[in-house]
């Protein structure tokens, strides 16, 4: 099955004027722009077209739908193509979609998340972060430190990952840490030297925005935005992010069901950012041999339930360092689409995290095994 | 025992330019504000004085402290003065605290958090939130809808919460809702209807900010910010809220642990704002006869951890109308010095959190049994 | 309102021959007692009484319904009187029970619990230990210490607390230890020390049970049957104390919901025995400041779901001795029929779980404290 | 590495008799055999004798150290013997361990499990199960019904489940129920049925046994006993099953930490019975998607804390039937020594769990997968 993003979501400049929701010219009392646009009563409905469809019925379905101010997300596959609607239900339930020369069915999007329902596109999405693909056969290393030190422990660190098998680079600027006398990152000269390592690798970056006023500063480094654990409902960041054309990681909260995470992240599609990525990355439970208990049981439930990559994040996940193996091979046996490892070249020095992180050589046998898992499974890596 | 803020503290602007930390000229390799100033060999002295010190020994002391370049706090018993004193572990270590005249003890705070433990005041902070003073003999009862709907709602509701013994007025104008298509509050209207409430009635108001941009705009309105449980991780929000003058109340995270809630506060209380009063408003749990399960256990553990006044929330702690009355009682009578309830006229027309509102009149009767327990347990309402 | 159970259930013989189930003669494959007798499609009818119905009239429907093979449980308040039926679904259905004379109305229970749920009597279950009685308008305190440890100890301790207000001396015999290497308890020799403090104080004892094997002697000794959160899911055990006719106290296990502890308690309920106390004593949640998370949400759930009355053990639900009387007070303010509280004249010395209990001059401190809430709630002490 | 358990353990009669406490001879107060026989201050003692060691300098450490009343246990390794003694700390202390000819280290088992340790080994321990041994280098399967609901489905069942590669056949004939209204199980004709399945399929089975009153009942059929999550803590029950000489399958409670767990194993083998098997089958979260969460995190933190073979149930663990194989390839990823699943040719009739087992083609085709997996990380299948 072939998956085309449409054209206007992907090549859309950093403007963030447009969003899948801003012509829906909503009552909006408050002048400001994430005020109440929405109301309980604004659903999806998915238009599946028959095999014989053509090019310019697809087309014209497209043009009318959004001619009555609905938005649409086109997913294409082999047989099929799917067209997904969202608007307001008092303006969708007058329309006549089914109605159209070459549907075959419309049907609504039952659950309370319409434009991450697996069913919204029928199909896996694919997410481009720089050259390499997240969410097709091949599972993808993202590996690097916690954070970013040194130019010189970035780039030794993204070197050795690169050789070994990853395929991007992650590294935190700005780290959320439970107290205010923790190493707090870095902050732009972080992201210097990660932009740095990304040029003498090759690699893309993801790194992380803790808040909507950094995100102009985030965004000129990274490749790939991370929304911490901690900010999974920092509702006004997820919708800033999604403004932006980057790709998103957006982590799991410590407590957060799938369903929060699933709802999160409908806030970044909501304002026309589909590039979305989940990342399990543990919870909290009573288990305090763990630093926390990563649930690989929502792997295969957010397999079922949408169309976004899966990334899980096993250092964080276990968060000791000799459980890290076992965790990241049976992420890829339940089918995650990537993984995320933390590796240091002197864990004993660094600033965060160190008892968790792998040193190159144990990631490089890490990869080695992992790519045993993926093959096994039926991937590449 | 009398309690006396320090001047600058309580009266300084809110320009955010004096903060407990900012004079100690740490190493600022990234030239921006929220970057890494500190390092975890931060501690904090407490410094007890003698009963028969003289004022003019704990002024010296005092002074020299800051000429040092560290910071103090200054609470006054009736037998002794307690000096805290907050800098970089190798700047206090050098310095003979225990050599001044009129000091009867030095001794560090071994916990992780320092501002906000209690041995760092030994005594209860009372904070004002305008006309109103929390965390004194008086439990103080916060009452008003869940959000702000219009002028009439809230003035409707804060007249009789006003009438029934209710202190400070409640009501969200910024709503964190987990779908992006649920109501998401009236943004600066409604807080235009708060201050007219507050004027209609003399009641202070609390009102959630929930993103560093809005900061400015809450704070023209509020005599309290909130800070809700899903940003309790929201380190830059929480730096920003400790560098304005206005009381801070700050709710637990769902799967926050007390110590999590603490480490949070002293964010806050670290930027030079010490007017913070922390909130139990229900965990996450497997338990799904309740909404959340209102961990009462944290007020004795927070009265014996910190100087902070503790609100309970029992409202959304339990989420179900007909259980709030029951865990407002148990709150008093666990040691609460400060209960919020939902209180609305038309509970089945509100926006959001209907189902767990109480009515006025169901409010009135529970004020006065609150009143009873206040008083079986040796406080005033 | 007055409560009368049925004089089967309060004086038959510790037979089990009588059960509720028993004379249904449903299919007993196996020959096993305990094996499927019951199928899911049972259920209970409430027939509720007209206000002028007379006693023949009750008297009548009772009997027809037994004739029929059906099991009946009288509850009688002020203005009328409730039967409840229980049986299988098809039996049930063929008989018209709205046909009798005086009967006001018939209402299936549609709840998964049948003969706890609060419908099913319509009014408050008074259970009777000893000479005390649970669920009525006085707060019953029990007390004494974790484990019975010698005869000196558990008649110091009784005496103390009953001095102090204490009306139920409890302690263990039998101890469930996480650990084998940890004292298990005195056994046969403990349940003689408790008799013994019975003897000398004229309280009635509650103590635990862990294993059908020592029912028999237990029951020789006890008054009140207790069965630990770890046994809380003990089937065998559950039917096995439904058949006595003790009054047995179920604790909540440590990661049941509330609708589990009920369910529990059915069992009790469907074997006969309708004396059956509940009590929450912490559930496990991430907190690790205290031992367990007393959760007081279950009281008012309880106080709605079920006619049986609910107790608090504050002692091991916090887990801190500091702490548990602030638990104690919120709960009784929360509406606790009875509290369980562990004292100890030597907890230094004690055997297991020194570390919670209350020395007795604190105890008659809190007792006093107890009794002022309990006032204020409008219960006596 | 070759793994050799000393004969009086695998070949003891089912007496009971025997057990490593036992000859300790230690104060019994109370009479019953259960009463405490052990204080905290028992310990274990790990020797590690040289590679050049004799057997007859093993022997005769062995005998001398049983002649003083202490237990052993002999685990061979290729290069090295390690025995492993446990008793009271003042018998322990004063005996000089060390000075025997061909000791090389005598260390002590800090961790408050004991015989459960790894270190206590130093191996792995291989349970043997009729003609079936887990632990070693294959992956093991169990599979079968949830419960045994005639001959010919469990029958069906156990020879299709053998044809794809299942060996070990499961089926509950006592199953405990949340509701008293449930199918309880077949009981004793329900064993007879597995042991039919058995002689048609050359299959051992494991089956649950509930209360120490059906012990000898189950005995006679089971070639495994499993304790079920509710009963994990049933520390009666843990002691009569220790007490037999059948491998023992013990299931982690809902919310038992991984410490409780082999805590309860301890339990097992403090009475002379090394067999046993730990199953991790989900713990109780906030999560509602699935019904249970399969913590995985367990498996590696148990291969590194105990010898004891390592058991998961991804079928209870995840509880949706469409999660099961993802599940089950994690968990062998992770480094499971066996899977349990469940396996109905009818799910939609099945009297218990319907909605979570696979049929039997799904179950073929899982089996290959697993292999694929198995073999991926240095297993067999």
């Amino acid at each position: 099955m072939q998956t085309i993003f449409p054209p206007p979501l992907r090549n859309r400049p950093n403007t963030g004027s447009e969003n899948l929701l801003d012509e829906l010219d909503l009552n909006k009392t408050t002048g400001r722009r994430t005020a109440p646009r929405l109301t309980s009563n604004f659903i999806a409905m998915i238009i599946v077209t028959r095999p014989d469809a053509t090019e310019e019925q697809i087309e014209h379905i497209v043009d009318r739908i959004r001619s009555w101010g609905l938005k649409t997300e086109v997913s294409r596959g082999e047989m099929r193509v799917v067209i997904g609607v969202i608007g307001p239900e008092d303006k969708i339930r007058e329309k006549p979609l089914g109605a159209f020369p070459g549907v075959e069915s419309v049907t609504p999007v039952l659950k309370p998340y319409k434009l991450v329902a697996y069913e919204f596109r029928r199909t896996n999405s694919h997410i481009q972060i720089g050259n390499v693909t997240v969410g097709a056969k091949e599972v993808v290393v993202m590996a690097g430190p916690c954070s970013v030190e040194s130019e010189d422990q970035i780039t030794i660190i993204a070197k050795a990952v690169r050789k070994s098998g990853a395929k991007i680079l992650r590294g935190g600027a700005f780290k959320p840490r439970t107290s205010p006398y923790s190493f707090q990152g870095l902050g732009k000269i972080g992201l210097q030297f990660l932009a740095e390592a990304r040029r003498a690798t090759g690699m893309p970056i993801i790194t992380e925005v803790m808040d909507t006023k950094d995100l102009e500063l985030v965004c000129e480094y990274a490749d790939c935005l991370q929304i911490g654990a901690r900010n999974m409902q920092n509702f006004s960041l997820l919708r800033e992010v999604g403004r932006t054309n980057l790709p998103v990681m957006l982590k799991r909260g410590m407590s957060a069901t799938v369903k929060d995470l699933l709802m999160s992240a409908e806030y970044i599609l909501s304002e026309g950012n589909f590039n979305v990525l989940l990342c399990e990355r543990g919870i909290r439970t009573f288990e305090n041999m763990t630093r926390n208990t990563l649930d690989l049981n929502a792997v295969p439930v957010l397999k079922a339930e949408t169309h976004l990559p899966v990334v899980v994040d096993p250092t964080h996940g276990i968060g000791v360092r000799e459980f890290v193996p076992a965790m990241a091979l049976a992420a890829v046996a339940a089918g995650a689409d990537s993984i995320m490892i933390e590796v240091h070249n002197a864990p004993e020095q660094a600033k965060s995290d160190g008892e968790q992180a792998l040193l190159p050589t144990d990631f490089e046998d890490l990869v080695t095994r992992v790519r045993s898992v993926a093959i096994a499974v039926g991937r590449e890596l």
